[in-house]
């Protein structure tokens, strides 16, 4: 079936939703980040969410709408890590059973978040199977409601409750964004944004950052419709290795976002050490590429107001220090 | 001579001297952190103040009060790294010149913040050189000031913004908190944070936390008069190796303070770990050991609201790699 595209009041209702359970992530700024690149820069740090990442946003906004049955019957996702993390994280606040569909690949921290939150741990191989075909035999055999990581009119309208909260915060501050930038994996997160930018700062223009060779939804806008990645696997930036944008979200994208930047892997590692050096967060590699954008150039904040919003912190403790090696 | 006491209106006056530089740092919560030490935890996170820790907030309160003959002679500091970061950049800011007193087993990325900054590095031998001389000379020589990093009204005043921006935000949100856990070096922090919890929130509780070996404020505190740490040198919470409670800051934290908790390396190491993986702050030794204190329970956060002041991030690649490695 198609499911209806999300708009602005699904958003607001996500918000009254998530509120109890989501941290109000604050706004920041930091005074040597506005000198580097020449602008003034708000940073929105979902790595301080619950979980470590905006996921759990529409997570709890997903899982919080299932009937009595479907809660009995609980809840498979599949994901790279953090979208399990917050799926984890909902079904067991909310009380009921969760299977975690995850690539082999996958962060060892994301591994056992989902373990210790008492979901179930499914394993696959990111080059040969499909997470889709075994998400659905699992729903199929147990009755478990499957909710996928991006393409969802309730996790669409739940990670847009991060836009909401930057473009009220900005009101209270009496400021407009010129621009923000935000990753873009499979297009969830920066579609919600999209909807709440539409309604409060429809004159601030949207960003996606996605990593070199995962450019989907570049390669998609260009040409007016649906393309995958070239890539399927390789990046350092597991948690945007997706294989080609949402029908859903893309369909909001291509009306909300004014272009997509590509950084390298090198570069989303570099704006790991500068969130480690100057920023005192805890930023994973793909959490860190709209930070990578705005150091690099590829998105110019240069005497404008940029808003970024780093997505995720659950970064291995290997690949943080191989990022903050001298 | 004996300098004054600096009062809560001093700490007002200060606010308003460093508003428009300083960060204005969020109270955070995290869901996680309240559920392992079973009652409700408000972080202070002072490593995303300009400089990545608290005490620019003092610096700029100490240096912008400078006559114009004390601006062109400029600032001498001695610290163990991060007054000298916020003295550095406070002295940039406000384009006077500034020498720094540091110790040569600063943590690298102290010495090349200074360094950064523009300012003049002058290293000691912490077990057989005395800062105040060195300093003393310099000032001698070149008729700059003297800053020292804690025991000095305007330091005190300027450190206790921090509190004043706790209290303030705590009874926005109809909180009152019972106890509040900071790191304990000097003294000038938590003597500030009291001035503003004795006016806006008299009933909380106020607890330091010391590195074992350099607990001197819990002696002093129990003998009614100011003592000696045991240890000189030799603890990873470099922040914290004051030799003695400053003679201003005891005077007020003998009267503010309800206890001081002694916290160990170990402790303190597991602190930044968990901020690390849950927080996702990036945390120094010396500003993790208020954490330590609920982690371990030696401040006990159970069934209370508490407030706990992460002070400063500026710690060195290999001692953050070592707090994390699995």
């Amino acid at each position: 079936m198609t499911q209806a595209l999300p708009d602005f009041d699904d958003v607001k209702a996500a918000a009254s939703r998530i509120a109890s359970k989501a941290v109000h992530t604050p706004l920041l700024n930091h005074p040597a980040l506005d000198e580097r690149v020449g602008g003034r820069v708000f940073i929105k740090p979902e790595g301080l969410q619950r979980t470590g990442s905006f996921k759990f946003r529409g997570a709890f906004n997903a899982l919080s709408q299932f009937t009595p049955e479907q809660r009995k019957a609980g809840v498979v996702a599949f994901s790279s890590g953090n979208h399990a993390q917050g799926i984890a994280e909902a079904a067991r606040i909310l009380q009921m059973p969760a299977t975690i569909v995850m690539p082999t690949d996958a962060p060892e921290v994301k591994k056992q978040g989902v373990i210790a939150r008492g979901a179930a741990l499914k394993l696959y191989d990111r080059e040969t199977e499909s997470r889709e075909e075994i998400s659905e035999a699992i729903a199929a055999e147990t009755g478990a409601t499957v909710i996928p990581s991006y393409d969802h009119p309730h996790i669409m309208a739940g990670q847009g409750t991060c836009g909401l909260e930057i473009f009220e915060t900005l009101a209270g501050l009496d400021v407009q964004a010129d621009q923000l930038a935000c990753c873009l994996g499979g297009g969830g997160l920066i579609s919600g944004i999209g909807l709440a930018a539409k309604a409060l700062s429809p004159k601030t223009a949207l960003y996606g950052v996605e990593p070199d060779g995962f450019e989907d939804h570049k390669l998609s806008l260009q040409a007016g419709a649906r393309l995958p990645s070239p890539r399927k696997s390789g990046s350092i930036c597991d948690a945007l290795l997706t294989p080609m944008p949402g029908e859903l979200t893309f369909a909001l994208n291509k009306k909300q976002l004014t272009d997509v930047a590509v950084v390298t892997d090198d570069e989303a590692m570099a704006a790991v050490r500068f969130a480690f050096e100057t920023l005192k967060l805890v930023v994973e590699p793909g959490g860190a590429v709209a930070l990578a954008s705005i150091l690099t150039g590829k998105v110019d904040a240069k005497d404008r107001t940029t808003v970024i919003v780093l997505t995720g912190g659950n970064i291995d403790p290997a690949v943080m220090a191989q990022a903050i090696r001298a």
